[in-house]
């Protein structure tokens, strides 16, 4: 796709699947990597990678003279040698800019540069020398806990210290000994978000999905897409992520992770300029992967528009990282039961499992984040309850009545969803006497995985309107016949809504036509059951084509007879 | 994912791609090709890759004595050397077995195979010898045209030659000179149609999809999946390709292509017992694709339930083979169109760009084949008239009605679709004056890619009901309030459906919740549209509380002033 030739300092398993991506794309990679036969370079036969460390200027030099792009996939290299190269080599492309990853690398660095644009972050404190009193002056102004860290080369949890009180100080300092450190406000976050973010050449910005991270002892273990968060904090965040990318003048994808705190309030913690473990679900979920949209971007090759969103309007996403097991490759047990869950897509690095390494992760998509959890719990042996291949079926369909005396009419309906195999419930839900489990029902309808509600009523029928306005479901309403006014009581009431909330109203009594409806609802975007509706057409047509061949044969009077 | 070590007879694209898979899953695989730096070897940097021919017996063997599994990529394999090898590593298993690779090598055996197995396949029959006299005779028996065929290492066309009459005979011998030759009666197929079938180790049988093949020059040139035949069509390839995958005893992936004839009878035309261009969509758009899954059934490795579905209910797919331009690498051009279309995965496997070479593929993947089709149009510049990103919206809902008078009240509906961005068509049909039309109308509404009907009548209103008993769709009826009865006579017309046939019915002259009930459809499987109505009700409700304020402020009295 592309003559030039992509160096990459770091070769471990975000170097891996940028290479995947650039073979598919027959682009030329080299790796720089101090293990001869590291993640990376396993998949790439070029005989040009190089053996040496991200750090060293020589073999940095080395690499910059095969390539006409380099890029990264740690932070945590040679500055000067960089600049060295770029020197040396004036036509060499550099994304991330040698700019960013100094301004990246020194944590401290990092959060002057986006307090300076107006990024919310948190605050940080210099420490210009690490002695006791300095951090006594510190914990002061902070207050307690505050978070002692390491400027540069931390990750992982590594290079982090909570000082909860003045006792914390000392062993604080034996701990982070010799490195140099900075002070930041202790962050009672509610929970981690993260936005993977492409800045292109010419510096436009599109924005992965906001995801929702979960580490365990600082690793990341789980990652959610889209963030179980409203909308609105979905959408701050997404705005937070974009203008901290935006005020770096760069190329390529970054990854912004965010704390999000009690209040709704959202502040940034750190950003990574390359691929990030909280963008490995793009891989499965979104139109282009961030390791094809990284490349693509520092190459200039065209990306599709929307090429950030998920690949289709209903992707739920998690990722799993895999981590070595106690002993070596005990990991591989639930890696299997990834591989027998429909849905789940499988990555190991090429790495020796050794306990709590990251050796690979596991993708699983599925249209319902219950369905994804309910997956990860099966993968992970949670519950017992789950059937090991996560086919319990959650209902797409509830059918609800105001009293049990509609059940009679309701169950024509019930049994046609069975008819047609589509999972449903039905229950008793009544507007006038138990309103508030109507908004219940009602408001948690959507998150439980529904698609459509039928609901039946009599007399002043509420139920079918009233459930209507306070969820974006179809709704279904059918008319119950009462003991006065024919059901016409029941239908006015029922099909008059006001201008605003509909209701789909089907004919007095007809709870059959409600489901039918209801078939035809998921049959605009679920196949299986347009063709289950197409069958079921064509069945009705034979049937009365039938009826009509015996009343010609028979005449009409035998066939009056006959048909008693 | 397993220790064991994978050897592969064959290192072009098909191995590629099975290496890909194996990366993914720390599979090792050892590949054995006469080029030293093949497509397959340029993805892994295993010491172990072996230069040399798949028919060299001491370069099988050598192949044999690193492996654990053997499997190819192509078929003209040397069995004898197989042969050795499994009698000298009792313990190696090889998949295909011997027997199929045989049985599938000599076209004419495998033609006998598929007859023996009353399998439906072309007659065939067997020329012993490569003389004129003999192919006149045959021309007696098939008639003309026949098709005169290698046994062996025949594909993409070549080894074929078509007598189409006594005259051909010659130059057919000539062309085909040396090879040992059969005859096969003409087919004059209207589609080519193929399935990718898995035989698992314990004999069970998965398919893929049906999909339906175009060839250019005897090239596979387009791969549509699903194939645009009906439903029945499907069915019946699907048993065909299971019952002759069925016939093996064997295990992993094959390759089952077919003729579809004019009255819908369908022949076996080959089979390959590997991977197969045919199956290529299968990486974007299934569960599993072809060459992960062959390598788990091969490695006896779990595979999910239904992992040979469609990976969404309504996943289209259309293959594009690359094929090296006239001049070198001018391929890439529409190659970088398709980067540019959202949907498109391009693989390109590393090989020289020279004419009509397959040097990659690209997989177009939507929601609707209309879409996919599209799509094609613009990598391959097509029509002018598409816009370069293939973003021009195909309506989702078709608004129609009895006669012009209903437009007044129906456009209050028109105006929600477009407040809500939905793609939307509007015009008149008439159940009692265009009967015709609303038939063609309902029956093509599902095919041009409409989700729901939105139909307004008055009076007698019948064009809802009579649409709703033509299509599968979701249809909303809207009674227009006629002259007299107040809209009664419509509002009854159209929501006492009988039972069979529903139509959501609103209420009187509210087209506008018809609109938005329409997007409440949408909405149940498109978040976009779900998230649109939540914003919608919430504006609602703002705007009630705002009134609400209003009126607590100023008074009842001074509200009506006001108001006025």
């Amino acid at each position: 796709m592309d003559t030039r030739t992509v160096g990459i300092l770091g070769g471990g398993q975000l170097g891996r699947m940028l290479v995947e991506a650039a073979n598919r794309l027959n682009v030329k990679t080299i790796i720089l990597d101090e293990a001869v036969d590291s993640p990376a370079k396993q998949i790439s036969n070029s005989k040009d990678h190089i053996i040496g460390s991200f750090n060293d200027p020589h073999a940095i030099e080395e690499l910059a003279s095969k390539c006409d792009v380099l890029t990264i996939e740690i932070e945590h290299v040679n500055i000067e040698a960089l600049k060295n190269v770029q020197t040396k080599y004036p036509k060499l492309k550099i994304y991330p800019t040698i700019e960013t990853i100094s301004l990246i690398k020194d944590k401290f660095l990092q959060k002057g540069h986006l307090t300076k644009n107006s990024i919310a972050a948190v605050k940080s404190i210099p420490i210009p020398e690490n002695t006791v009193d300095n951090l006594k002056q510190i914990g002061n102004e902070l207050g307690y806990p505050f978070v002692l860290k390491s400027r540069t080369f931390a990750y992982d949890g590594r290079g982090n210290f909570v000082i909860k009180s003045q006792d914390d100080i000392v062993q604080g300092l034996v701990t982070l000994k010799d490195r140099p450190l900075y002070a930041e406000k202790w962050a009672p976050f509610i929970k981690e978000l993260a936005v993977m973010v492409i800045r292109s050449i010419d510096g436009k910005i599109f924005s992965y999905p906001v995801v929702e991270t979960v580490h365990q002892d600082n690793i990341c273990h789980l990652c959610y897409a889209p963030a179980r968060v409203p909308d609105s904090i979905q959408e701050t965040a997404k705005l937070l992520a974009e203008n901290a990318v935006q005020s770096f003048r760069d190329c390529g994808i970054f990854g912004v992770e965010m704390f999000l705190m009690e209040d709704g309030e959202l502040f940034v913690n750190e950003i990574a300029p390359r691929p990030h473990n909280s963008g490995h679900y793009t891989i499965d979920s979104c139109v282009t992967s961030q390791f094809e949209a990284h490349l693509r971007s520092i190459l200039s090759l065209p990306l599709p528009k929307n090429f950030t969103q998920f690949a289709t309007s209903n992707t739920n996403a998690i990722m799993l990282n895999v981590l070595g097991g106690n002993t070596a490759n005990s990991e591989l047990e639930f890696c299997k039961k990834a591989l027998e869950t429909a849905g789940c897509s499988v990555y190991l690095y090429g790495k020796e499992s050794r306990p709590k390494r990251k050796v690979g992760h596991i993708n699983i998509i599925s249209s319902s984040m219950k369905d994804c959890e309910r997956k990860l719990d099966s993968i992970l042996g949670v519950s017992s309850t789950i059937t090991p291949q996560s086919d319990r079926k959650s209902p797409l369909v509830g059918i609800i009545m105001g009293s049990d005396s509609d059940l009679p009419v309701m169950s024509a309906g019930c049994k046609i969803l069975e008819q047609f195999g589509v999972p449903f419930e039905v229950t008793i839900v009544s507007a006038h006497r138990t309103p508030h489990r109507m908004s219940k029902y009602a408001i948690e309808a959507s998150q439980r995985g529904l698609k459509a509600i039928i609901a039946g009523a009599g007399g002043a029928a509420h139920l079918p309107g009233m459930v209507a306005a306070m969820t974006s479901l179809p709704v279904i309403g059918v008319p119950v016949k009462g003991s006065c006014l024919d059901g016409v009581d029941s239908l006015h009431s029922i099909v008059q809504m006001p201008r605003g909330v509909p209701v789909a109203t089907v004919a007095i009594n007809n709870s059959t036509n409600a489901a039918l409806l209801a078939v035809r609802i998921l049959g605009s975007y679920d196949n299986k059951y347009f063709k289950l509706m197409n069958d079921f057409l064509l069945k009705q047509e034979n049937e009365v084509l039938l009826k009509a061949e015996t009343l010609e044969m028979l005449g009409y009077e035998d066939y009056l007879t006959k048909a008693k």
